[in-house]
């Protein structure tokens, strides 16, 4: 089983950016984190992360026949790309929408997600343990695929 | 560590009403499931159902002194209760928010929690095991605590 | 044939609040009306009246094997009770909605009914004549079944 | 007593257009059910359908010193002619409003009806028995003018 | 010079509809009342009434070339008829908007009109007398054209 | 009979302002003109112009007793002053509303006064001849007293 | 002179729950002290709390016949509670509503009660004064009668 | 292959009506270009106008069995008219919509049209150009059929 | 301790301005009652009324240094005044908003108060009562300082 | 005459995504398709596809001067991209908006394009057809350039 | 070259109102620092401050022929004042819109300005620099003029 | 001290597009005329331009340690882009928020920007002249540092 975990805008700045909402974890350290839970569950995975939304659709793109299932932290984009949702629905493998703040209750803006109608299901709010329940979540989807 | 699972308005009838949305577990089968999960990570748990506003909220303020976290799918009370809304911000302990299924892409009602800021995160749309999750979350956090 | 006749908050004052708007007729007037013409047509039924939300979900949920069809007149949480909605949708047999005043002619907030997608129809404006008429429907929905 | 049963546009092309929502009977059956139903409780009826805005208003108009109550299923009309409205509003004889659909859980814009604010009641969701129902409604209104 | 005076849906029976909201002067009254104004100031004058929006469409085509202005109360068809609005815009000649009610301290429905946008002026709240008001304005636009 | 014109913010630039909407008659032309219709309708008048909120209440109050009628053009403060709407309702003697240019068709925040609901009528559009037009209907409104 | 005090949901919680917006009393306190204040007053009282918005239209309906009228605290049913705003309405005694906090400056959902409509008037934002103030408005407003 | 062309309100007025929106060509014109494409692909081909939505109403029923696919360019009643969009949805042939103007450039209420959702596509912006494209596009869909 | 009371548009008229809405009491009587309760706690007042917004800010920036506390009532300007808000929050002093009637049960655009956030409470609905029960609110305030 | 065909986000999936939204045709055959039509109106033309924003904009930019036309299908870059928009109206050939299905009957979010007031017009819901007619109509609006 | 600045409600207090949002400065001192900038570019410049609409209004209706440029800064006016929106564009001289604060990113009702859209440029959120910019741009735009 | 100037999407047209909207000076001119300016303040700047939002994201990443202040105009991101926002709140320096014409008085989505909560300030509406103000701005701000 080989997982993809898609990091959006700003989260290579993970660690450093406002520590009080995001915690001190760099991004790094939470995909090696993420990727040896992954790994511990007998999982492959890989990490990617973009600035850019027609990478991050190009990325998604490319998943699809290499990958089985996807772990996927739109950032910013994920209260506006609607061209990311298109690309998530485009292709066939079950995808995870995972959030480290809870976004429910910070600006208005940020309430909304225009990718959860295209993935399975939503985990925010837990920091580095968003992507660490997202990746057993998305094994098991995987397994009952 | 003693964690409350308290559900909500008609999920009682799990595994009997639209299978087709909530799967056929019934809700014996998920909070047998959720409290083996946290058993097996050394923590005590009890699970609540009521139907009646009036009961959850009476529920909550006894968590307090009684149980380090809780889980809590709050049915279609989610949408509306602002008076469960106060009642888990009047208790110190930290709450998790579930839903079995991703509300995020059902009818627009669905889409607004009016709980969700004054929980810590949300896990919603993994049928039985959003709670699975929330379980290894609320263990996490309370161990943090 | 059984029929069960749910009555929501403030229904128990029926005759003597607002006479204008809702008649002189009490609650208990208007239920032996209803349940002659039922019984007129050959059918049993059971009148159920409770100001909780809790105990209508909960009468709903008992609803389903003992009676098949249900008239509701929800009172005020026809409005905003989500919960009451997914109780109904939630049991197999056919509901429908009463109210006694014509509803889309008073208070903005009385336009709207958060049940009536979950209902076969709805009958307002005909004070105790709405439940005659919602009497008849059922027979014949059931009959039809 | 004297009943009039007005229908409004499409409605000639019932029994053909979408069966599955307003199922097999024709206009004619339709009519001939309801005038049979009034005829046993002593009325006599008359029916009248157009997709003309202007020829509903003219009729309605018609109906004042010529009919004691009138039944009208004004079809996509009852979500924006306000002139229907008026032309209710301006003759003093009862109306009841009918839709054979449920026309609160179809499209957003058949959940507002411009002409229950100058009807008596509402009687949707029950095809032919929608007629019938308001039949009786309409008598009994009539009776106690 | 030639003024036309179109009267829309229900205002054919002017005198006899809610005449505490629009007096009780006939259609006639009013009309022979205005030509008769128009009259002593030189001009010449045709009423119209219909209660068909496509009637009142045609005959605002026809004016262009008979008539040198006009004055149009276009009863509830003013709150949603773009199709008159985009006949008026039309044609060359002035238009005048009147209402006998002021339409601006009544349902909410009744604020806004859709045809002030190519009309020169608007006249509410005055009865009867709008319309010799319009005449007057209406003669004056004319003789500056 | 004794008539007040009332007019507000910025109307004492009329004829140097934007003349292509308001005309090039100063303010004191307009008076002069409407004063002269009311004078030879057997009226007094008396011309008032302020461009304080403040003033123009204080004007309002103090025309109760001293005047039967009022013409009032409130520039901008039509659109949001509820407190001259207070005033204006406060008082007992007629009011009517006057604007030269059709508010109805210019910015999206002039279509809406705060001030039609107290005032009898509404007359827009006609430069100067708003004005005289609102003599004759207030000298109308008086004598029906 | 009987006066009942009606507490909602979550003000049982009072004294320990957010005391920088609720202060330190406890409901006990509270009452004791309005209780005694209307005592001073010559006015009997008894103190009610329920968590159950079924309860508390239950406790309303009986309050007809038992008391002269009655000061209500909804806290978070204020906002939503229709079924709270028609018991209300349905019985005859005068109502004053209070909250210890000035909803007004709080969240946006907070600002809105929907009981505002059938209730004399709203003292809020005075901690346990504003019981104390309600006191002697609902003793003057019965005196008058 | 038979195709019916049908034109609402206004159109008749084309070449004379606002040139610069809506060209020079009359409504003749377009119709015979239309025709002659159409003839050209082997269809044939009738064009209707009405100003009345009754009438175009009763075409589109009278187009069953008659024609095998519609092109409609229903003028302002694209953006009101629920009666058309029944219609429409009535008969079982394809409607194309066509709009000389760009509609998306417009006027606010101009974006909205009620009617596309039963249509198979729309074709705005390119004058008597949109109803050739239309022509090619509606035998392809038939000849697809 | 001195307490200043100031009184806004239009309310100079009370007394005399719909006293069933605001009773027969004038600003004058309203006033001398207040004070007299205010100096039998001991508080030594002014009042302060005028209709002129710019003077009502004047006087509030006075207030500081001179008074200890403030009630006001600002009429209509408590509906749109930001400027008067920003006077309030610009002096150290606390306010209590009062409103003789009970402003959220009457028009849509006085239910919302544009000073409420920038005042320690509200109370509305008592009509002179509330100035007297401000009376004691403010001593209390100013006493625990 | 030279023609630039531009397809955004996602469009390179075409005929593997969701084909019954899409239909089966990749972009390769539509676009070979459309250069085919357009040669045989003797136009040179030019297909680009990205699912880069930013590329898109640069692409646009390169356009001017090298193109007489644009024929563009944004893919959900329709929805939100005014930097897309700000792009074409930036050079200055004519732009024609295409899309494959009809957005109008999508969901809520595709109905509004941003891009649409600053293209010519809009082919939308003709599968790959659509390219054909924007082709036709391209040439002939270029030809009248 | 003649510059006058307008300052609006409550600026009167600058440098004791809020210091943490507004700065330290006073009025004087901002005017001083802002005059002696346009001194040293060569203007003459004259500081206004009203409390009063009315007088803000008088006091750019004096401006023009006085005056080549406005700086203006209208403290909470800015977000509801027609009329002083109508005055400024009722004057020929141009006007530049400053703030102290960044009012874009305050309270929701401080983000839209109604003077704007007649003013040449806003420069918001420099403190008194603010104003100092205003006085380097108003002279190059009256130079330029 | 280090300025860096960010120019966003389509800025590289500057001088060529619309002209009567932004000007004849191309971004080469603005960006030499600011520098030059920043460089007399003793200031060293660097200037960027990019169309894709990513490599501006990227961009201020790296501005983080390399320069002390920032200018940004964003283009029509500056309107919808929240991954700019998140990218600029994730740095330490300070940005400036320009815009060559008023955005205040354009399109409706013009108005509101998504990144003026995150910056310090925002000039608009002076042509290249923004860019020199922002650049003094800058300098004193990050002197105050």
């Amino acid at each position: 089983m080989r997982i993809l975990i898609i990091n959006g805008p700003n989260l290579n700045l993970l660690g450093t950016r406002q520590p009080e909402v995001y915690g001190s974890d760099t991004l790094e350290d939470i995909c090696a984190l993420t990727m040896s839970e992954l790994s511990r569950m007998g999982a492959e995975a890989e990490c990617y992360q973009s600035n850019h939304e027609g990478e991050l659709i190009d990325c998604i793109h490319r998943s699809q026949g290499e990958f089985d299932g996807c772990i996927i932290n739109a950032g910013a984009y994920t209260h506006y790309s609607y061209a990311l949702r298109d690309a998530i629905s485009s292709v066939d493998i079950p995808f995870i929408e995972v959030h480290m703040s809870n976004i429910h209750c910070r600006e208005e803006f940020r309430h909304k997600s225009v990718i959860s109608a295209v993935c399975r299901g939503q985990i925010a709010g837990f920091g580095a343990l968003s992507y660490i329940l997202a990746a057993q979540a998305i094994v098991q989807i995987c397994d009952e695929g």
